[in-house]
């Protein structure tokens, strides 16, 4: 369908993202999933909700630009002016759909809701269009084709935008492009920061043009991706595996995951291998490192539970911490975080046991710095604690500290 | 100078800005100093270090938008397009200039260092610009008018962008503009979804198109924006106030807050206030609700702790249970939440207790759909529950219980 370079461009939509706080981050994200299907991304228009803007935009990008993806601004109130706009930008009428009419209301009557008259809007598509599902929303999305060029119409929540693009957009759009085979690498690696991570491994990368190697980073978890384009797959994945195992060898155990699985589904799984099991004991991030081990599907099988003991009173009513050792080293030091790891094993009987106790900020407590934090790691062989500081505000520190109670554990059961 | 609506478009350069790891955050901070001088930011754009793209989208955002700001692409390689693109959609010549290039030298000399002959590209100027200096950088700004319009065109790196902006572009700015003040509400909301709040209040704010009012929604969490424009700061106010007053009459008490803070600092607030704790017995939001309630600094003044509960051993062992209740009835249950509320109640002597027991999916329960969940709330006067269904994925039932609860016990303590 596309012929040449199959660039593309996206289209945010929505007044909020024009105010001083919200940025786009769904642009990155398909940013991602394109470039692994050999798109670029030329281009990236965020627009409030103006049907004449964002109509004249639409068609500016259709002149230059062969795949236009438009995100949010499918919602049912009068502010949701996507339909309308790109509608006109195709000079095409949009027409009332029953079947996504009743897919609607079949959705709200699985809610045991009533349906709002005004929900009826999201069954108007563009005419010619296809419709994608969403499965978690109101909003259908669109595909239109139109004279060698595509443009996808996608909701703005990123919880309906990603299982759209994945499943109803992905094959659509590879078998629109040109015939060229991708082959990638995803490495997530914890423990080392992205500075001292792009140092080891940029000398063996960038001796490549091809593969691309992009490294993505957030706090506490970097991603190394590579990704080969070439006229056959085999010749692709014979790029991607020699560089990706000179990246592996520098790298070691501090990969814990080739296929995109975040580290506590790498540690569930390695949990479950061996029928063993967890709990938690958590001061300072007060339910994070339950709330991220439990949100892999099936964590029961290998999470028994934990404690949360935000005050010295509760830590020693719930873990029998000695209020002595509370009141000699203070609740943010090494022997308390052995004692709750210890208590939380013995309490719920599992294999092993984490412990996070520090000082998350905003204030420094009782002469300690913010982001001291000590982790404790209870098994039947021993009981051991480690200091580790992290800098940041309240939300880093409280996520640095779960990450890397994680890939402790982690890396112990690797050995 | 400028005449009618003093909005703005930003356009920030740079291929970087266009990869799966990199945002445009310079947009925030000029969107914020922008408002605060009346002006709205209509539309923002991120291109690559391609000149036609580049002057292409100028030239369109010229015909629109009266106020236009560029970052980026001022450097001193050929990657940097950004002054000869401008130049070409304003029809203008760049012209080389002596003064720019002796200040740039003379930056070069403060720094004991030899200027490169590539640092000349940057004393060449748009012909009729105003240079900005930049005390932190080689790049100097330009400052141009045209036919009631103004470009901007500013540096990337924010430590050169920021001082620029404030220093040299704001009074500049201020003295173009018509006089105009601004007023702002925000309200959060809970407890109604984005559909529903819209049908309830849009017969109102229509009415007005002055104050302008966003709706924007994140699952459990609404909030409407009403913003003023108006010749004095006396009128704004009370056009804001009297729209605002309507909304708050239709929404009641589920408006949670008026200042942007959160639900959990809303309910942090409330039970600081009186002097009363909390603590928590989560079973399928495996530590969410903790986290939530701990992410506010400070709030170790009235959140106790809690138990993560995660399978039926735990919850009898923790929490005392009953076997023959979880038997009976099934770990997700009315009684069960009752109880998990009680027990946590009771085992850290807190004021209240949340529960939280449920199926977050993505499978089923005992013949019990996902998304079913049962809430607790114990107090000294009565231990009562509530059944709740969510629809969605397994982050956001496991959210959606969370703010369930928090929304609960607030509007509890509202009475």
């Amino acid at each position: 369908l596309i012929a040449g370079t199959p660039d593309a461009e996206i289209v945010a939509v929505g007044s909020e993202l024009l105010t001083p706080s919200r940025l786009d981050t769904n642009s990155l994200w398909i940013t991602d999933r394109l470039n692994l299907l050999g798109v670029e991304v030329v281009g990236k228009l965020i627009i409030g909700d103006d049907r004449n803007r964002l109509a004249a935009a639409v068609s500016s990008a259709l002149t230059r630009t062969p795949i236009i993806i438009v995100t949010g601004g499918l919602g049912p109130t009068e502010d949701d002016v996507t339909r309308d706009a790109v509608a006109q930008a195709l000079k095409r009428r949009i027409e009332f759909r029953q079947d996504l009419c009743d897919q609607i209301a079949d959705r709200f009557a699985r809610m045991n809701r009533p349906m709002a008259e005004i929900n009826k809007r999201q069954a108007w598509a563009i005419a010619g269009s296809a419709a994608l599902p969403n499965p978690n929303g109101t909003a259908p999305g669109l595909w239109i084709e139109d004279a060698g060029r595509i443009v996808m119409l996608l909701p703005g929540p990123p919880r309906e935008l990603k299982p759209m693009f994945t499943d109803h957009c992905e094959a659509r759009l590879r078998a629109a492009l040109p015939e060229l085979h991708i082959a990638t690498v995803q490495f997530r690696v914890a423990g080392i920061g992205e500075s001292d991570l792009d140092a080891l491994i940029s000398p063996v990368y960038m001796q490549y043009t091809n593969p691309v190697t992009t490294v993505l980073a957030a706090p506490g978890d970097v991603q190394v991706h590579l990704r080969a384009r070439c006229a056959s797959q085999q010749e692709a994945r014979a790029l991607v595996n020699e560089v990706g195992a000179q990246v592996e060898t520098l790298l070691g155990d501090r990969i814990y995951s080739r296929n995109g699985d975040p580290l506590e589904a790498a540690l569930g799984h390695l949990l479950r291998e061996r029928g063993e099991t967890l709990s938690v004991a958590e001061s300072c991030t007060g339910g994070l490192l339950g709330e991220r081990i439990t949100s892999v599907a099936g964590s029961s099988d290998y999470f028994r539970g934990g404690f949360l003991t935000y005050t010295n009173e509760i830590k020693a009513a719930l873990l029998g911490i000695d209020r002595d050792l509370l009141a000699k080293h203070t609740a943010v030091s090494e022997p308390v975080a052995l004692a709750m790891a210890a208590g939380a094993r013995e309490r719920t009987k599992s294999t092993y046991a984490l412990s996070v106790t520090g000082y998350a900020g905003p204030d420094d407590g009782q002469g300690v710095p913010v982001g001291q934090v000590f982790l404790g790691l209870a098994s039947a062989q021993s009981v051991q604690a480690r200091e580790v500081r992290f800098i940041g505000d309240r939300e880093r520190i409280r996520s640095l500290a779960a990450i890397t109670a994680m890939d402790w554990l982690r890396r112990r059961l690797m050995r």
